[in-house]
Order: C-alpha cells, then structure tokens, then sequence
C-alpha cells in the first residue's frame, strides 16, 4: 500500500475505470471527471466498434479482481469467418485449441466497469467539463464552457485517461519539446446492426469474427449477449466507392444490394441506420513525454490512440494501468519515479502496437486480394503448424501472449524477411508445400 | 487585380509581412495582428540566428519590388570559413563565382519589412492577441486573455503567418482528419555575439560564414553590416557536453576556453549573455490541409516550420508567398481555388525542404568527423566541377536554384545511390581521385 493519495482521472471510459479500480486497491482517494454523461444512463452512441479483449486485456483485469465479472459480459471468438463474394463461407482458426478473443459491446463493459469502480468508492463527477490544468501544482479546472466561470480543484495526482483529444495532453503539449503527432487515415467506418432472431439466438455463428472483405472497403460483424450483431462498414472517405458517393437511401439501398447481398436483408434499418449513424474517423497519436514529474501522467489513449485494426486499443490500455500498478508496487511513494520508469518502458510498445496496427490496415486494404499475399500466409501457416516451436506466428504474438509489443514487431520483422527469401525462390507458386520450401525456412532461421 | 477583400494577417514576422506587401499590390485592404509589441520599438529577443537569404527568398522579393532596399541590408557570403581544432582555418566555396548567400540579421530584416508594409498602406495592431478564430465565417477575437472579453473582426480572408506556434493553426487542429506533427530536436541552441572592432570593421573575414564544429556540437558566426557577428552555439540540450552541464559562469568560461579558445576572447559579455539568453528549442512541424475552404490559409512556419540547418526557413516561407501571388494572378477571385492549389502544390515541397533540413542537421552533428563521409564529399566536390552539366551539387540546387525542393530532394537522393556504389569500390580511399572513378561515376549516370 502507498501513502493514500488524492487523485484525479479525468475519463471514465474503460481505461479510467480500470485505473480507478487499482488506484482504490492501492488506498487512494479517487475522483473521475468526464465531460459527457453517465454512459449507465443514456444511451450508447452508434459510433462504436466492438471490443475484442485479448490476453493482455484479461490479465490486467485478472490482476484487479473483476476478470470473472467481465467474462460474463463476453463471448469466446476462436475464428475468422470469411465471406468472400462468390465463395461459401470459410473459417480460419485463430490460434491453437482454447485460443480465443472476445468479443464485448463498448457500451455494455464500460457500464460494468463504472459500476465496480463506484463499488470500490470512486468518485464519480459526470457533465463536469475540465478546460485546463496547471500542472506543477496538479490544479484542475472546470466549468460550463471555456470562457465561463471555473470551479478549481487540488489533487496530488492527475491521470489523463481522456481518449484521443485527450484535454490533458492538449496542455502538454504546449511545453516546449512535447513531441506530438495526430496522422488521420483516409478510411472512415459506420456502425449498424444485426438483430437476434426472434427466440434470441444469433442469425449468424456467434463463435466467429465475420469478415466480408470487398479490396477498398469490408464488413465485419462480432456478437453481442442478446443475440445480436454488431456490424462496422470501413470504407474510404472519398473516392470512387466511398462515404462520399453514397448521398441518398436509394444509394445505400443499391451499394449493399451490389456488394453485400447475402448479409443485406439481415441488417435492421439498414437506410436509417446508415445516415443517423455518423461515419467515423480514425487516427494515430503519438506523444511524448506523458508525464510530468510526479504530477501527472497520460494513459491508453490519450497517450497512443491507434487504428482499430488489430483489436488491441483497449488491451494497449488496460497494460498500461497493469505495468503502472506494477510500478506502484516497486516504487512504492516515489511517484515520479513510477511515471518515469511507466512512460519509458510503455513507449517503444506503444509506438510497436501503433505500427503493427497502421500496418495491419495497409494488409486489409490493399492485399488482402493479392494472391501472392496470401500464398505467403499459406506457407507461413503451414510452417508453424508443423513446427510451432519454431514459429509463432505475429498474430499470436500480439494476441494470445504477454510478451511486449516490441518484441512481436522486432520477431515480425525478422520473419518477414525470411518469407521475403522465399517468396524469391523461383516456382514458388508450385513448389509451394514441398520438402524443399520447408527446409528452406529451416536453414533461414537457423541463420 | 482581384476584387477588394478585407483581409487580416496573424504575424507581423518576415513571412506576414511580405504577405502585407504583395496583397496590397493586389489591391485589398490589410490588417496585420500581432500579441507582441512593434518590433520597432523594442530590442530585439536575443534568440535569434542570423538569417542566410538565397535564391528563392530573392526572387520572392524582387516580384514584391523591394529586392533593391532588402539588398542594403545584406552582407553576401560565398564560402564557408572551417575553424577546425588545431588546423588552420580553410574556406569551402558555396557554388560559383557570384553565387552567395546573403547575412542579414533577423532585427533589421523584419523592422524594414515591416516599414514597407506600412508605407504600403498595411494597418498594423501590434500588442492586439489573437485567440480564437470562427473559420467558417472568417471572424477573429482578439483581447487580453484566454478568458477576458474579446473583441470580434470580422474579415473576408485570414491568413495564418503566426509562426511555429500558430494559433490559426491550432485552431484548424481541432478538425477532424487534420493531419499534424511537432519533433523537437535534442539539440538547442543560444545566441552570443562578437562586437565590431574600434573603427567599426569586423573582427572576422566578413564574406564568411563561419564555423567552429566540434563533434556533438558547433559554433557558428554570421556577420552584420555595423561590423559585428551574431554567433550561435548548437549543442545538445541534456548529456556529457550539453547545455545542463554548465551551470555557472565558471563552466560557462571553461566549456569556451576548452573548445573555443581561438574565439573565445572575442566574443562579447560571453558569461553575462551565456545566462541571460534562453536556450531555445528546434522544432519540426508538418501539417495538412493548410486551407480552409475560401476563408483561411497557412504560410510560412505555420504551415511547416523547419530545422535551421539549410538556412532555408524564411527562403521557404517567401517562396510560399510567390506561389500564392502566382495563383491569384492565375484564378482571380476564385480563392477556394488558389487556396487549393497552393496547398496542393506547396506540400510535398514543405515536406522536402522539413527532411532535408533534418538530413543536415543529422549530417552535421554525427558525420562532419568521419573521414568516410568527408571523402565522399571530396569525390563528389570533384565530379562536379569537372562536370558541372552533369552533376549539380544538392546544396546549389536548394540554394541557388528556384526550382523545387521536392525536385532537389529527389536528385539528391539519386545522386546518393550512386555514390553508395562509388564508396564501395575496393580500395576507394587510394584511388578517390582516379580515372576509373570518374569514369565509374559516368557509367552509373548514364543508367
């Protein structure tokens, strides 16, 4: 336990709360600020992809106690289910047997996590707005507007668990030699839904992440409790098959009759829906430092939002608030020390998830129909299922292990340029699942 | 001429007021902002490098009429001057006979600037702040502070010249997909001086641009027409030589007397000034759009601050301004479209000149000691001027050149690949100078 200290969140999206779990478990008076109401009482905002909570995920809850609580809230997906135009649907396992993510509603979790963390004597202030901080005496200030009268609070502590534009960070950032960057890809998305069949039951495999990859644009359907689906189109912006073309309810009538026909009939009001719904943008922020002294410090997003790519936002998160509590308990009082050593350890893994994220982003739209693309996979596959000793693939790395981010970018890389070798080998095409390929990685990694 | 606008300028720098200038001759009326007082009237910062204006930033004058009052200004530099550790000093021409930069110190440039702005019928509001602008309707507020009363202007268009730490920009930042960075460099840097001698001559060869590298860190001088030189010391902020490690005038005197003894005892004050200038911070900033609609643009370091290791930031910023001017000339009162192609067109060469500069100052602070690299230079230096038509240094083609920084970068990088194969001849070190290098070098052009 650390002297009890008075602490500020401001954010009481997942991060926030989970961190405010901790922090109680750690003695400490806490207090969340968010600038929007309870999400318990109003409802969610049709913006949101669901959730996909992976290892790193479970274990930082696992830590806090309240893994089995949210195991309730989730369902196992242990595979992709792909619908490809003109094909039958096909599967693609995940990982080996007992290997899963799991699919959550943002909504239905950050719920349950406001309601543990409250449990545990957070201090909630919901439509309490901050507009600035002074950060060497760890001041908060909020009010109605910016320019109306500001109430002022004292903490000893503040963590900036405000998401992507984040107000803390904004602060920050205008220290001189705050590193920063915001860089927008040109890919919005849309959510929409898939209603239970009327007994409850889901309309499609509710083990199964669904895929409906189209090149420039794809749909992906995860389930929901209540049988339900929820749906997110990613598609670009602008351009010839794009946010942009589709103006009237006649065009998104015609757009998903022509590239979704067999999911088209089954998604609710798809017209309404489709322009109630805002289309969404998607950025990656980088900053650095995220703390200062032993004041103030950044978390998930606010500190390194990434696209959603690789289902690996919120998991990125909820590590940070484990390796944080880690921290705590090694350093104890020395708060500044626990920020220092936080940020420098969390950075280089932040800036690994972020790239693996933008990558995986390029992989989805723009090869995903390349067929030497996926001979890759194929062989990449079926190495690592004959020799998982000696090949794990990055996916699993990412997903299924604790081991840092860095360290599944720095192995990636070094297996993609052994796949690089032998994609050279002349007759790959053919040859592709003969002795002599295998023997090839073989030597290669042996090098 | 186009139709009259009423048009503000946030920036009374170089950039804003050259700005002032040539929309005046187009016939609008001007209002220049700026939060601080008239440069006129005040001593300037002492956190100033001297600027180095070449052929882009002339060419932007001349169009503007004012090129001959600039001139009067300028003292032209066409080599550097080497003060190497225990060598004696040796100069490097900068390109031909004729070619030069130009010293002018950044006080004077921008006080004449300024004076024929306002002769030119530009209102200026000096000590007026600007915090907040309503884009779409072109209204700025301006007051005291963040919070106090503002007043409201109302303009027809609003051009952002507010330097690295725009607040026009910062405002466009709030966009969704506007893409953004800010990198700070380790290294920071500090303005001394060296004093004119008794009978106003000056105390080093004033056709110099003067260099003192030292590793890690340099010193450089650049004379002004009253016979004085604006020196600045570039040395990493944190680390074993670094502006943290001297503390005290007693460090301050040691650190010169170590590293700079030839020039120390010229130079000014050197204790006094060591503490009482800042050590200021160098930044790169890349951002997109630049524009908003008809209503607001970016120029100068607003839209892409630069590292000053070209010398080519004020020569960028000017640049824009031909560009601008070009485009009205081009389409008139169709603004959205000038803006457009402005920006359009301007990007990748705000983007070539940011890396570039970056390249150089890498160069540098890690290569100007490495024989390698230097003999590289030596082979290339040689080429050149046997065949001048067919080998165009970079230096040259960014400054005394006006076409573009993307195309320099480019050429660059060409050049750079053959002389990666040139530096992996066997034995290159013997025969640098060789017939068969030449003739090697000729072979790997003509592919």
């Amino acid at each position: 336990m650390q002297i009890e200290k008075s602490v500020a969140i401001v954010g009481s999206g997942l991060v926030g709360s989970l961190l405010a779990i901790y922090l109680r478990k750690q003695g400490h008076k806490v207090t969340v600020f968010d600038r929007r109401p309870d999400v318990r009482q109003v409802e969610f905002s049709g913006r949101s992809i669901n959730l996909a909570m992976s290892n790193r995920g479970w274990k930082a809850l696992r830590e806090a106690g309240i893994e089995d609580e949210i195991r309730k809230l989730a369902l196992p997906l242990d595979k992709r289910a792909m619908h490809v135009e003109g094909q039958p649907i096909y599967y693609q396992k995940y990982g080996d047997d007992g290997e899963a993510i799991y699919s959550i509603s943002r909504g239905v979790l950050n719920r349950k996590m406001i309601d543990l963390a409250e449990a545990a004597g957070t201090e909630f202030r919901f439509e309490e707005k901050v507009w600035d901080v002074d950060m060497p005496n760890a001041r908060l200030y909020t009010g109605e507007s910016e320019k109306s009268k500001w109430k002022e609070y004292q903490f000893d502590l503040i963590f900036g668990a405000d998401g992507a534009f984040s107000r803390i960070r904004h602060k920050m950032q205008r220290q001189s030699r705050f590193n920063y960057s915001q860089h927008f890809i040109d890919v919005g998305y849309k959510e929409l839904s898939i209603p239970a069949n009327a007994d409850g039951s889901h309309k499609l495999d509710r083990g199964s992440f669904h895929i409906w990859p189209r090149g420039e644009f794809m749909l992906i359907a995860m389930p929901n409790l209540d049988g339900s689906f929820t749906c997110t189109l990613f598609m670009p912006f602008e351009g010839e098959t794009s946010f942009e073309t589709i103006k009237t309810e006649k065009d998104a009538d015609l757009f998903f009759e022509t590239h979704f026909s067999d999911i088209k009939d089954e998604i609710s009001n798809l017209k309404r829906d489709f322009f109630r719904n805002p289309t969404s943008a998607m950025v990656t922020i980088k900053c650095f430092p995220w703390s200062y002294y032993d004041k103030i410090t950044l978390v998930g997003d606010s500190a390194h939002a990434i696209v959603p790519f690789y289902g690996q936002g919120m998991n990125a998160g909820f590590e940070d608030i484990s390796l944080l509590n880690h921290k705590m308990n090694l350093h104890g009082d020395d708060w500044e020390k626990v920020f220092e050593e936080y940020q420098t350890e969390r950075k280089p893994n932040a800036d690994a998830i972020a790239e693996l994220s933008y990558r995986n982003f390029i992989e989805m739209s723009s090869k995903t129909a390349d067929p030497v693309f996926l001979l890759r996979k194929k062989i990449e596959k079926k190495f690592s299922e004959k020799h998982p000793e000696l090949w794990t693939p990055l996916y699993s790395r990412v997903t299924f292990s604790s081991k840092t981010y860095a360290e599944a970018l720095e192995i990636g890389d070094y297996q993609r340029g052994i796949m690089d070798e032998v994609m050279n080998t002349p007759g790959i095409e053919e040859k592709w699942d003969s002795e002599e390929i295998e023997n090839k990685i073989l030597s290669l990694i042996k090098k």
